[in-house]
C-alpha cells in the first residue's frame, strides 16, 4: 500500500479532509464551499491533451492517487450528496473528478450508450487498467457466468438436440489480457497487425468462469456454436488454443470468411444466427463481450454481455 | 467524514492494512494469505437472511464502513491483483467483499444480465443508496444525456417532420427518488398501491440532464413521443407534473390503456412503436431506464439506457 503512494499524497489527503470538513460543517455556506470544490477539481483535472503519451502517464499517476486516496473520501460522501439531492443542478459533469467520470464511462460502454467508441479516454487509462487487473473485472465475469448458468439450467430444452448456445471467442472464452497489458489496456487504438501476431501464438488463456460455464452448458445438452470475428486463416491456431485451454466438443466453429470481411460484426453474426435458425436450431443463449455479438436480427432468447472496457467492435 | 465512522472502524482498518501487507509481502505464501482473506470476508459478510429489516440495517452499517474505509484500500490494489492475473482461479465470487459483488450486481443490472430481478439484494442496500444519493448516479445520468445529445445533433433528420424520439417518463424524465428514499431505494419489493399515491401527488422532480436533453431534441426538430407504463387514469396528473417540471410541447403522451394492462412493458411498448412506424414515423432515438423500454420489436435506430438499480420491469 505505502509503496504505491507518490510525493504529494499526504498533502492531497489533508487538503481533501479539510475540504470535506468544510462542506460538512458549513452547509449554510454552500456557495463558498462550491468554490473550494472547484479549486480541488482544478488541481486534479488533466489539461487538454497535447502530448498524448505524457498526458496518459500524467493521468495514470493522478488517477492512481485519486483512486487510492481522495475519491472515496470526498466524492461518495452520502450526507453531503443527499442534502443536494439528485434533482439539484449544482454539479456539472466536467467538474466531477476523473474517477467518477471514468466509472460512468465504463458503465455507459457496458450499457451500449457510447457506441461507437474508438479507444479508452486518456483520463480513464488508470481506471480501466485498475479495473481489469483488480477484483472488479473478475467479479463481473463471474457474476455474468453465474447468471448464464442459472438461466441455462432453467431453460426448457426440447430434447430434440436443436437447442443452441452461442459463444463468442475473444474476451468471452479466451482472454487477450496479456496482449492488452502490453498495449495500454485499450488506450492505444486497435492494431490489427500486432493483434494478429498475438493470436498466432495461440497462447490466450481461458477465462475461468467462462470455461466452467462452457462445460456446464455442454453437459446440459445444448449444441454449442462458437461464432467469432477471427478469420478463417486463424482456424487451426484458434482450435489449438481453445483445446489447450480446456474447450472441447463444440458443434461448430464459425469464422469470418473472405466474403464477410467488410460486414460489421452485427451483420455478419446476425446472418450466421439466421443460418442456424434456418437449419432448425433454436438459439436459447448467447454470450459475448460486444453488443455486436448480441444485437441485430435472429437474436437469442437471452443474451449475456460480458464486460470489456478495452475495445468496441461495431 | 469523522462523524460517519463507527466504533470498529479503526480496528478494521488496521486489520485490513495488516492483511494487505501480508498479501503483498508474502506472495509465495499464497495459501496462508488466502485463509486470512477468508477470515476477513467471514467478518464482513452478512449471515443468511432471517430478519430482513435487521439484516438490511446490519448490511447498511457494514457496507458503509466497507465503503468509506476498507474497500478501496484492499480490493483494488493493482499490484497484488496483477500478480494473480485475470486468468487465475484463486478467488471465488462468494469470497469477494460485498462492495465488489454489489458493483458487479449493479453493472450486471445495467447490462441486462440479471433479467428478471425482483428487489435489490439485501447486502447491496447501502451500495445502491450510496450510488443514488452520491455523485455516481448523477454522473451516469449526465453522461447518457450527453451521448444522446451528440447522437441527436449528428442524426440525419429528413426534414419531413417524421423523425421521432421516444422518452419514457419515470426515472427517465421524472425522478421518483423522493419516493424510493422512503422505501429503501429498491430494497423493498415494489408496492403498486403506495407508488400510485406518490404519482398522484404530481411532485416528481425533473432529472436535470434529461430536461436539458429533452429541450435540445425538441429544438432539433424531432417529434417527441412520451411512452410510459403509467395508466390512462394518471394522464392528468402526469401532464401536470411534467409541465410543472419544464417539459412542454411533446407530440403525444402514450399511457397504458386497460387492454394493455396484462402485457409486459416490452410487448406494450413494442406495439406502440410499431404503431408509430405504421403512421410513418422513423424512430431515431429512444431513452429509457428499463431494457423493456428499448428492446423488443420496432426498435429505435439507437437506444439509450439510463441507469436504474432500484427496480426491474419486464
Amino acid at each position: 500500500m505505502a509503496r504505491r503512494r507518490r510525493g504529494g499524497g499526504l498533502d492531497r489527503l489533508l487538503l481533501t479532509l479539510f475540504l470535506a470538513a468544510a462542506l460538512l460543517l458549513a452547509p449554510a455556506a454552500a456557495a463558498e464551499a462550491e468554490v473550494e470544490v472547484e479549486l480541488e477539481v482544478a488541481v486534479t483535472a488533466p489539461a487538454p491533451a497535447q502530448d498524448a503519451s505524457e498526458e496518459a502517464a500524467d493521468a495514470v499517476a493522478q488517477q492512481q492517487e485519486q483512486h487510492l486516496l481522495t475519491s472515496p473520501l470526498v466524492i461518495k460522501l452520502p450526507s453531503e450528496a443527499s442534502e443536494r439531492g439528485a434533482g439539484s443542478d449544482e454539479w456539472s459533469y466536467d467538474e466531477l473528478p476523473p474517477e467518477v467520470r471514468c466509472e460512468s464511462w465504463r458503465l455507459a460502454a457496458e450499457a451500449n450508450n457510447l457506441a461507437p467508441w474508438g479507444a479508452v479516454p486518456a483520463e480513464c487509462a488508470a481506471h480501466v487498467r485498475g479495473y481489469l487487473t483488480g477484483a472488479g473485472y473478475r467479479s463481473d465475469l463471474e457474476l455474468v457466468a453465474r447468471e448464464s448458468a442459472a438461466y441455462a439450467r432453467a431453460a426448457p430444452l426440447g430434447g430434440h438436440g436443436r437447442d443452441a448456445w452461442i459463444f463468442d471467442v475473444d474476451e468471452t472464452l479466451l482472454s487477450n489480457l496479456p496482449y492488452y497489458a502490453d498495449h495500454g489496456y485499450g488506450l492505444e487504438l486497435f492494431d490489427h497487425h500486432e493483434f494478429d501476431k498475438w493470436v498466432e501464438k495461440g497462447e490466450a488463456p481461458a477465462i475461468p468462469s467462462s470455461l466452467k460455464l462452457y462445460k456446464e452448458v455442454r453437459e446440459l445438452g445444448f449444441k454449442i456454436f462458437l461464432l467469432t470475428g477471427r478469420t478463417e486463416g486463424h482456424q487451426a491456431v484458434t482450435v489449438e488454443n481453445l483445446n489447450k485451454q480446456g474447450f472441447h466438443d463444440w458443434d461448430k466453429l464459425i469464422l469470418r470468411a473472405a466474403a464477410d470481411r467488410k460486414k460489421t460484426a452485427t451483420t455478419y453474426k446476425s446472418e450466421k444466427r439466421k443460418e442456424m435458425e434456418t437449419e432448425g436450431y433454436r438459439i436459447l443463449g448467447n454470450s459475448g463481450d460486444q453488443w455486436s455479438d448480441l444485437l441485430g436480427s435472429s437474436m437469442s432468447a437471452r443474451s449475456f454481455k460480458l464486460p470489456n472496457p478495452m475495445y468496441y467492435i461495431p
